[in-house]
């Protein structure tokens, strides 16, 4: 492990207790029955903590959204052809593709990364280039990159934070863009949950049948050919990742290290979650799982890491559109905790016992 | 039934099916794997039919908070004192409730109306007074209002609505406040459910044990004292209804007859739809069920109104709150299908068959 890795690592501490219990403390003073706004206010505490203030502030708002291809596509996983990739980042770069919209939608900027595409990009100005290379191996015949590849990509994610935190970050959003990458990620799972393969491969729109039954061959056979370990996470990475997979787990590591909630995206995002989480189990707590996705492995994800998604809207695109909308629900809550006024401070009669306006 | 009621119903007109299709057909084009959104792309589609317009737009937003207060807290089914309602008033003006910081978060107007709070509000600008009485009668032991009442609050909603229309309103969220307004809604929920009354009378945050059974037998009692007739919604809302309610349910058929989405909110909201829905069937597909309440009976309602909430945050505030959020997802919606180009327009390859990015 690199010295930036194990400084990063080292940087992160658990939640901030006392701040937590403030802004508890408060949620129960503001003019509406206790606990009334669910999870909403679960969220604001949780914010508390992590930014280690009793009201925490989300104005500065980023969405990374990281892209890489995969080797493993010349085994046939994928119905979309590999140029898709690339084709993407341009309609990221022109502001087209969703994840553009809901970015604006919520006041976000969104932050596009090369980690790995299979083809020379044009400069651009607003695409951040950290190629570690062009497109991974294909794990169905050996590892995805070597383990200075992984080092390189998950550094890469750190880096990326450390440079968006000068321009102001109160939260950040996880997002993927990569043709073939629900297969490594459903490898990931598969090691880091202890499930078969089989069931966290999932169908997307398209696989199914006999491709669905191809695609979970083909995660089946990469975990027998490259034997990751599950307590070295970045030999998972290595053996069975992909580029974008290591840069967002970097970028997970480097939020919590720098107190910053994370919400993450879909399956791709969660497969970089287990390996973040392994290498830090207390960055956990700095995590918001946006929503669940449709992806069938991203529930088993999810409850291993402990995280209940905010939403349920069927969703399975990626790119961080359902990170954009757990955003706006961390920026809700907060604004909740900070602009309502207290019983006291309302004129507004608090209730008899513990109640609720209407009950 | 009055000539504006009757003329509001009788313009009530099912949804754009042409409109609809050809919504549906450009989300096929996107820029993203076909039905990769979930329901941000359902219903993108059902604005569209609502709208009547292929690219449904979402501008202009509003919530209507109607306040108005209960005879039936005499029955001790509240721990709140009666003097909150008028105080939450004074505070939705000052803009300090949940229900304006999520009106804020949205970019929405709150629209606050007396429907009949049982004091005299001081005189404010802000505040639409359309006072049907002074509280309602105590459901208990007798009817909640009077039948020219029930007509007088239901439009009140209707024209607060057309003059909204004019000031720009391209969706709008119902909104409610009022002390004791659960036991009503109950009320209202068993009759129009067919559900026994103890199966829909919840527990809000406060009412357990002794108080929670007390409070479904003042439910049993109200429906039997009443014996409202579910084939008269008006005859519902006059006996064991509430001013809000009733004004509520007019909001929601005049948005219905001006072609605007309703997003309800919880369980008042829903049994404002109950009401509503009653009487002009075809409204239904209108609303949008912004969230499902942890108030026990508005899952049975909304299954019963055939709609799936957006979400589930264990919620059970009112106001609105939840109505917000919905707004923020339809918007949402419309955006993503209004800004994202086909892949056409992007340059982007289609996949080999259906299918997705990386299945």
């Amino acid at each position: 492990m690199s010295e930036l890795l194990s400084n990063i690592i080292e940087m992160i501490r658990p939640l901030d207790r006392e701040a937590m219990a403030q802004a508890e403390a408060r949620q129960e003073q503001l003019t509406k029955p206790q606990g009334s706004l669910g999870r909403l206010e679960e969220l604001s505490v949780k914010l508390a903590g992590i930014q280690g203030k009793p009201i925490p502030e989300i104005k500065h708002k980023a969405i990374i959204t990281m892209a890489g291809d995969h080797g493993v596509v010349a085994e046939g996983v994928s119905l979309w052809p590999q140029e898709v990739t690339a084709q993407m980042v341009y309609n990221f770069l022109r502001g087209g593709a969703a994840i553009n919209v809901l970015g604006r939608q919520i006041g976000a900027r969104v932050i596009v990364v090369d980690m790995g595409v299979a083809a020379d990009l044009a400069p651009d100005a607003r695409l951040l280039s950290r190629k570690v290379g062009y497109g991974t191996g294909n794990i169905a015949r050996g590892p995805a990159m070597t383990a200075e590849e992984a080092v390189k990509a998950v550094e890469a994610g750190i880096e990326i934070v450390s440079s968006e935190v000068a321009r102001g970050l109160d939260i950040v959003g996880t997002g993927d863009m990569g043709i073939g990458n629900t297969t490594p990620s459903s490898a990931i799972c598969a090691v880091m949950t202890g499930k078969e393969g089989a069931e966290v491969t999932g169908r997307g729109t398209g696989v199914t049948g006999k491709q669905l039954a191809h695609k979970r061959e083909v995660v089946a056979k990469a975990l027998a050919v490259n034997r990751p370990d599950l307590r070295q996470p970045l030999d998972v990475l290595a053996k069975v990742g992909g580029f974008e997979i290591g840069g967002l787990a970097g970028v997970m590591l480097a939020a919590a290290a720098y107190r910053i909630p994370v919400a993450i995206d879909g399956f791709i995002s969660g497969a970089a979650a287990l390996i973040a989480t392994a290498m830090a189990p207390a960055l956990r707590e700095f995590l918001i799982a946006g929503h669940v996705s449709a992806e069938a492995g991203h529930r088993v994800l999810l409850r291993h890491l402990g995280l209940k998604p905010l939403l349920d809207l069927e969703m399975r695109l990626g790119e961080g559109t359902g990170a954009a909308l757990g955003i706006f629900l961390a920026e809700t809550a907060a604004r909740v905790l900070a602009e309502m006024p207290t019983f006291a401070e309302a004129g507004v009669s608090e209730k008899n016992e513990v109640g609720k306006w209407d009950s």
